[in-house]
């Protein structure tokens, strides 16, 4: 294409059009192909996006019957068009945001339509000309303070679908009340077929290989966890036990990017714990899930990510120099004791979440080893001993970065405590007591 | 209301509910005072809330005079409803958001519409009990592949409502075709109803005190700019110069804080750039403005924030330490200077941004001052002769601190470059061809 372009400069606007009608067949054939295999590619990553958009085909399919079967067209009429609106717009991806659309826009159809009705009735005390101008003041006021409503942190975390459609609902029924007199009627029959339409959107999504995104919240923090134990196990070997014996040759350093994402992850978490709060009735966390705590591990792990991206920012300083110095030497035992222990505490923090287990004992064991480690690093550190022969040019990226370690084991250890709070607000089960001979009768 | 509450264990439910009850009014009361109180300060904080709010009830009013005006209701009937709901849907508080909301619904009603219609036409071939069938089974297939379809990160990214509506549209109204036979008029009935209420919307927000979310964008990514600039200045100030004059009193550390919001902003700058893309004819920033170099300032924000989040770690250290170092006398001359020329670096290009102007041989001037003060640190570190009395478990927090500044150095002038690319694509006004006399005249 490059050389195409080129060759265009010189030539006229005719020969320019003719060259690019030339090249349409096969520039949309290539459209076509990349396209086909970009969509390939996104079902490959996650087939449930293809469970996903043959379940909304389902639920439109099974509501379109409110037209193709008499009985049901002839109960109805028209006002079934309100049943496939609804579950074009509530059927979402996770079972949380379905049902969250679905019960704000039930309860907003509701609340919004008696208001309607209300209305309604006081706009006919007036005569003719008054109507439509009571009528429009009531509307002004009512949309413009719910719109201002729908600025509240609380309210928009979780009913801002249900606010907008609480205004939508109030404004169709007040102001098609000035030209139907059988307004009551018409909105109970769009409130029924509002309802059906969000419990088909609601039934498919929960009963046809549901997404739960409380288990994907789970899933995020825990993944989020591994990522920083597998840089931290990675950088202990890396760079102070191979940088010894030389380099490692299969540069399997994925290690060092993998935790980027837990840095910019507090909006998606957010988000999905506000929905994970709508699934009531998941069978592993059942009603009142702690899923702020959830947060807090989030909060902390991006702050223990922050001083793994400094961390990283001193590799620079190990690559330089090749044949590590007698300083590094000293300390590493106790450096790379911390990134194996620290990184080996967030792995099993990261399978006692996903498992919904408190498996304690093992976490705490790596925990203290690493506090140990911290301990002996730190008196090393304090050594004036250790400095005299050194190269102090050579000491102060490593010094520096064993003083990022030491940071890291008590920022670990909030982590750990703050599941262990998780864990007995949400009461997961006790590996540790399962394990034990006495229980296992 | 915790004595309250302890008192309740010792009595029986009646005596609760009485309680309750009793209690009620006060506690109604005090509900509606709070909530009027955090209405106030929404609006404080922000006025074009409540501005925004009277612009929706404005824009809903005029809307519902399809029904209040006798020849508009005849015209059009109850598809005057779509343009109500429409108003409803896509008015949003910025004009970009706006406009994209209008525009994808407009496409989208457009294409669905005629899709649908063809459909419709393909479906009356078939006789009695094939039509719905066929229709169920072209209703199932286009409905799951759009939905497949929002998947696609570029596509979610702007067309993500433009995609929804069109599975609306084409389900409404091939759905509806079963059971009426002018389908054509209706969907043109429809389309231009909702194109009127696309326009109504889009003319109240353009039109009344428009919130333009491309300012926005800028304004949010030079306050971080800011906000950065303000933590260097301050921490120079405060834990290099005044350490050694003991503390300041007034204890105005805001600024040791004011930067933690840059290293979440990630989700919130995308969102704001893809939805700047609407708005075209922006007087300031015009058609094809370069968003995407606003996001690279952005990113490379970021990274100089986790440094800065680094550097704070370091400041326990300094708190500890009241009296400093013979080392820190030493080096804090250049340290003082690369915090001061960055941030001020860092300022004159937030005002830069905030103003669209090019004054680069200020910020070069100071970014120069800060290189100078970065390579004499460099040496510094490196001499020995400034080690030799020093006690080495002081050292090595000053001499971290020393390095990350050393680090931040080229990080700013990475983002004065990416300015620089940014200004020039923008055609940003050159304020130093401005400033000289020559031009001047």
């Amino acid at each position: 294409m490059d050389i195409a372009s080129t060759n265009f400069e010189n030539v006229g606007p005719f020969t320019r059009v003719w060259e690019w009608l030339k090249a349409l067949p096969v520039n949309l054939w290539a459209v076509a192909v990349e396209f086909a295999n970009k969509m390939k590619k996104l079902g490959q990553d996650d087939p449930r996006r293809i469970v996903h958009s043959l379940k909304v085909g389902v639920a439109i399919t099974l509501v379109s019957l409110f037209y193709y079967v008499r009985p049901l067209f002839d109960r109805f009429g028209e006002n079934g068009i309100w049943a496939v609106l609804t579950v074009v717009l509530v059927f979402e991806f996770s079972v949380g945001a379905t049902l969250g659309k679905g019960l704000n826009r039930m309860l907003a159809t509701l609340s919004g339509g008696a208001l309607a009705v209300g209305v309604d009735q006081v706009a006919t005390l007036f005569d003719g000309t008054g109507q439509p101008i009571v009528l429009g003041i009531l509307v002004f006021i009512i949309a413009a303070t719910v719109t201002f409503m729908r600025f509240f942190p609380e309210l928009k975390a979780r009913y801002d679908y249900g606010l907008m459609i609480f205004i939508l609902t109030f404004c169709l029924v007040s102001v098609s009340s000035y030209q139907d007199d059988e307004v009551l009627d018409m909105a109970c029959q769009r409130l029924y077929t509002i309802i059906i339409g969000c419990f088909i959107a609601i039934i498919v999504c929960i009963c046809v290989c549901p997404v739960w995104i409380g288990e994907n919240l789970q899933n995020q923090i825990a993944n989020n966890l591994e990522k920083l134990g597998n840089f931290l196990e990675g950088f202990g070997r890396e760079y102070f036990r191979l940088s010894e014996e030389g380099h490692s040759t299969d540069d399997d350093k994925s290690f060092l990017h993998g935790y980027k994402s837990v840095l910019t992850s507090k909006d998606k978490e957010e988000t999905m714990a506000n929905l994970a709060r709508w699934e009531f009735w998941h069978y592993r966390f059942g009603f009142r899930h702690p899923w702020n705590r959830y947060l807090k591990v989030g909060t902390l792990t991006r702050q223990c990510a922050y001083k793994i991206e400094d961390l990283n920012s001193y590799i620079k300083y190990f690559e330089i120099q090749a044949t590590p110095t007698e300083f590094r030497r000293e300390i590493q035992e106790q450096c790379i004791k911390i990134c194996s222990e620290s990184g080996k505490a967030l792995k099993e923090l990261a399978s006692a979440i996903k498992k919904l287990r408190r498996s304690t004992s093992v976490i705490n064991f790596h925990i203290e080893n690493s506090k140990i480690a911290a301990e002996k690093l730190k008196s090393m550190l304090n050594m004036t001993s250790l400095w005299e022969n050194a190269n102090l040019r050579e000491i102060i990226p490593t010094a520096a970065v064993g003083l990022i370690l030491i940071d890291i084991v008590p920022c670990t250890e909030k982590i750990v405590e703050t599941f262990q709070e998780l864990a007995s607000c949400a009461r997961f089960e006790r590996m540790d007591d399962r394990v034990s001979p006495s229980n296992d009768v």
